[in-house]
């Protein structure tokens, strides 16, 4: 096992050469593609190119993200809150573009599906699971807020956001020229579309959730685009600047928010007791545990 | 009712000034914020700004899709594939983005699920439904190969791709440097992600298919992103790079093509003997024919 103190500033890739890299117009944030698939023009061949996908598990409705450095010459990615269920349609895309797998993280210990971090470890060999020391569970490599997670020339921020749960934490791709425009920001619970996760297991606080998206998240430029672990409704994405508006919980004061979390009245996840202590071991339980 | 023809070579908006607009590298296609909501940063004050926003109805497993000229004084907006369940969640949407909703447009005429168009008009005075002139089925516009729908500044190209239905279109992103890059495409049921849509029904034709998605579909840049109406695994997004080489069934030669479509074997779609009459006159058929 890893903690970040030993390998600060970043996990893998050389410091940022800030005066070097620069998006062009042409590359739109999330959906770059490799050259030998299309004719990609660049501006400069060492900028970082993100190359973004959005996944859905519709048991769980859980979003998983795939994230990658399409202009490193190893095309370094990683997946974020992958699901035990689709990790084999993960896996396939990830070679059809190319990817060299590096990280599967999570942003907490989650209770409603069992993450896919165990399997993919042992389906892809040299992958490092990722989840924060507050959260813990074990995993092979444990973030603390302040963290940069690298993948070749981008990099993931970390951002405890706990409330949902106490080891909660929101990653933020980076800031600066070379870093993506406007800033993606993955929430996992703490902030959902028009909603939160709830406050009521896992060493919840409403209080400190409320606290949380406050200092951690709706202090991010307002168009920074969020994108939370579910959504029930069919959104796929939102901003600060239209959460910080139209959250029906979180717009309010906390007294006011506290009274709504602790009046939903939600029954008992139906997941939590096969899912946490599975999730605890990078759900790999039934196999043993091999992310230590 | 209209035709293009009396209206070409767009609906709405003044012709495009090529030479005055640029997309800035600080405004990734897709998902540009209002500057009420944030701190945009415009290279140019007149440069269309393309919001975006992909939506989902879960039980057809349909995507809808929102787009919009931001950085046009009225925000003009249309909605490509709009469900009749999940209009309230649109039209909130539409609203607290500041939009002005103009078209409501379908791909074709659905077997699997009620259009909303119909609702939409009920709800949003002076909205257009759109479709295929070849469609056969009533709507406010209808629209011809080659025809421009614009909104604001920007604008969609229609291209005519039956075979899943006799009257199936694909709407294309405009081309052109103020125009988004890399282009969109709304593929309807014609191309889906490492799939494509049945043609055993409503005149569909896997002949007529295959010619229409190799030469409409995969003409187009590689790195063009392809939204489909469904997708079934949880994928959101393809591009013609990856479809033309990872589509398992429009890989193959012609023959075979028709042959595994010829196989296929899928039950009969348990919504057409409703959702085909209704979407024919914009999902009206309880309300009365209020489309034509």
């Amino acid at each position: 096992m890893l903690t970040l103190r030993f390998i600060r500033p970043c996990l893998v890739s050389p410091p940022l050469n800030h005066s070097s890299f620069s998006f062009s117009p042409k590359q739109p944030i999330g959906f770059a593609l490799r050259s030998r698939m299309g004719s990609y023009k660049t501006s400069s061949q060492s900028s970082p190119v993100l190359l973004f996908r959005q996944l859905f598990e519709k048991e769980s409705s859980t979003y998983t993200y795939l994230l990658a450095d399409f202009s490193h010459p190893d095309k370094p990615a990683l997946l974020i809150d992958p699901v035990d269920k689709t990790v084999d349609r993960d896996l396939s895309l990830v070679r059809e573009l190319g990817l060299k797998l590096i990280y599967a993280m999570n942003t907490h210990v989650h209770a409603d599906h069992v993450t896919g971090t165990g399997l993919i470890k042992g389906k892809v060999p040299g992958v490092k699971s990722v989840i924060s020391k507050a959260s813990g569970s074990k995993a092979d490599v444990f973030v603390e807020p302040g963290d940069k997670i690298c993948f070749g020339n981008l990099f993931l921020e970390v951002r405890a956001t706990p409330g949902h749960t106490m080891g909660c934490v929101t990653y933020v791709t980076g800031d600066g020229p070379d870093q993506p425009q406007p800033r993606m920001a993955f929430t996992g619970d703490a902030l959902l579309i028009r909603g939160c996760g709830r406050t009521d297991f896992q060493g919840g606080s409403s209080q400190q959730l409320y606290k949380s998206v406050h200092s951690q998240i709706f202090t991010l430029p307002k168009e920074t685009l969020l994108y939370p672990a579910h959504d029930y409704k069919g959104f796929t994405v939102t901003t600060v600047g239209e959460e910080m508006l139209y959250n029906p919980r979180l717009t309010k004061d906390e007294e006011t928010f506290k009274g709504i979390m602790q009046n939903l009245n939600l029954p008992y996840p139906k997941m939590i007791d096969v899912a946490v202590p599975a999730n605890m071991v990078c759900g790999l339980q039934d196999l043993g545990s091999k992310a230590s």
